[in-house]
């Protein structure tokens, strides 16, 4: 704890499960807080912007700032700001296969974007002689986590990345299964990324995790040192991975996917640095 | 010719344009049936049964028995014929996402199913605590093209691949891209696949080209000598490469997706043992 300034927390599992906030979240974070160490919280969410999130934080009685949230829309801004695409892509826009996450991220920087909610329910002309018009200026397209995916949003993504010229592929994140409901695990952005990929042959570029996008923007913004950031998640595959792929320390929390037996059996080669049985364990541990 | 004494005719690009039949087709078709040729005609799309197809070449005004046609939903059937889905699954049903015909040709072999055409609209329960009750009788999960494809049918299949035991991932084809109407390409079912792959990291079993079973199905039945075969098709990367793998003759038709430009580049690998502009010209050419 005391070689750690900055924690990096997973959301989903590790500060919430679903709808609930997890036991004594809360007050961990404040005697972290208290200790002066920093605090930002990544999700491969895109379905909110970080406005979206600070509300869910919000009503969950968690006290986070918007600039602590990271979540894989903003990242696709994040993404768009470090590729200069305004500058580069003059008079081009963005076509979004996602929810209204993407589409705010996008407004807070200027981004002109068209899909999104827009396209819900929308139905491809399919008579003979049918097409879907798309929009020749479209410079990029977007695919985050889409409740409303129809054929008509895959036809279009189709259509501006096969036919456009230069038109870049970006995904938010390629999770199999998120946690939209407590009760079950959900088909994640994978499902509505592969659509694309199925179509179109084309592998997109990866802004949430595990792409280094959202560390690297964290730790240059914040001028920190790496061996002094420690990410805190509930999968090994992703979270702790990435943590130790992109040089930070890793804790594992078992509050969420992963068991102590699947950590410690034979079969899992990714050991985190550290485990806890949740973040409220960091300070239990301590007093031990 | 003379070597030659079955044709098996891919359908879109050699017989018909989406809804037009090519230009003497009807013609040829018949002059090779009074040369004593079998014809076989073979197609990925999975929308519609071999009944339904017949009815498809008869609306062109083609004689054609529903035996002589070979669709990836019936090549799900034979599939199923094969493996003896009904007598190794004794209870057990699966779970379609995709269009009538696969539903058609389940219908035929007397095999159950659920999913389907019943789905299309259907919304997944989100609200907290909820969930989509999925049948733990699934032992397969077809995933055919499917122009009503929402996120209810991919998180039904997610649940029956992931959770349920031995259930067989299916595809009917994984096309990139379609010819629905004659005004543009569409997203085919390489975007149906990719959304299931997407979601369970499984890979498919594939019945429809370039897989061999529709081959081997019409040359063990009908006790052919491959050499003998020719196959007839528009695409260089499928029908070709599929015939040329299975050890039948090739011919690549310039009626379809592929120009002779293509066919000729240096960049192009695929050599067929023929081409024509169409299969009106196999006696064109004949005759000079």
């Amino acid at each position: 704890m005391n070689e750690v300034d900055v924690f990096i927390f997973d959301c989903d599992g590790v500060i919430w499960r679903g709808d609930s906030v997890i036991d004594n979240v809360k007050e961990t974070l404040a005697k972290l807080r208290k200790e002066g160490k920093k605090c930002f919280f990544v999700t491969n969410n895109s379905t909110k912007s970080r406005a979206g999130y600070k509300k869910k934080f919000d009503s969950l009685g968690l006290d986070v700032a918007a600039e602590e949230i990271f979540s894989s829309s903003f990242a696709v801004a994040a993404h768009f700001e470090q590729t200069k695409f305004l500058e580069k892509k003059p008079g081009k826009k963005v076509f979004v296969l996602g929810e209204i996450g993407v589409c705010d991220e996008l407004d807070m920087i200027g981004v002109p974007w068209i899909g999104g909610p827009q396209d819900e329910g929308k139905v491809a002309p399919m008579q003979p002689g049918g097409k879907v018009d798309h929009d020749h200026d479209v410079g990029a397209v977007v695919v985050g986590f889409d409740r409303h995916i129809n054929y008509y949003k895959i036809q279009y993504a189709q259509l501006c990345i096969n036919e456009n010229e230069d038109c870049e592929f970006i995904a938010t994140n390629l999770d199999a299964v998120t946690h939209l409901t407590d009760a079950q695990e959900w088909a994640g952005n994978g499902s509505m990324v592969g659509a694309i990929k199925g179509c179109t042959g084309q592998e997109p570029n990866l802004v949430g995790k595990p792409s280094s996008l959202m560390i690297d923007y964290i730790a240059d913004k914040e001028n920190l040192d790496r061996s002094k950031i420690c990410m805190v998640g509930d999968r090994l595959d992703t979270d702790i991975l990435f943590g130790a792929n992109n040089g930070l320390k890793t804790c594992l929390v078992l509050s969420g996917v992963t068991s102590e037996e699947k950590l410690l059996s034979d079969e899992n080669k990714v050991t985190p640095d550290f485990y806890a049985d949740s973040i409220a364990d960091f300070f239990v541990k301590e007093a031990a």
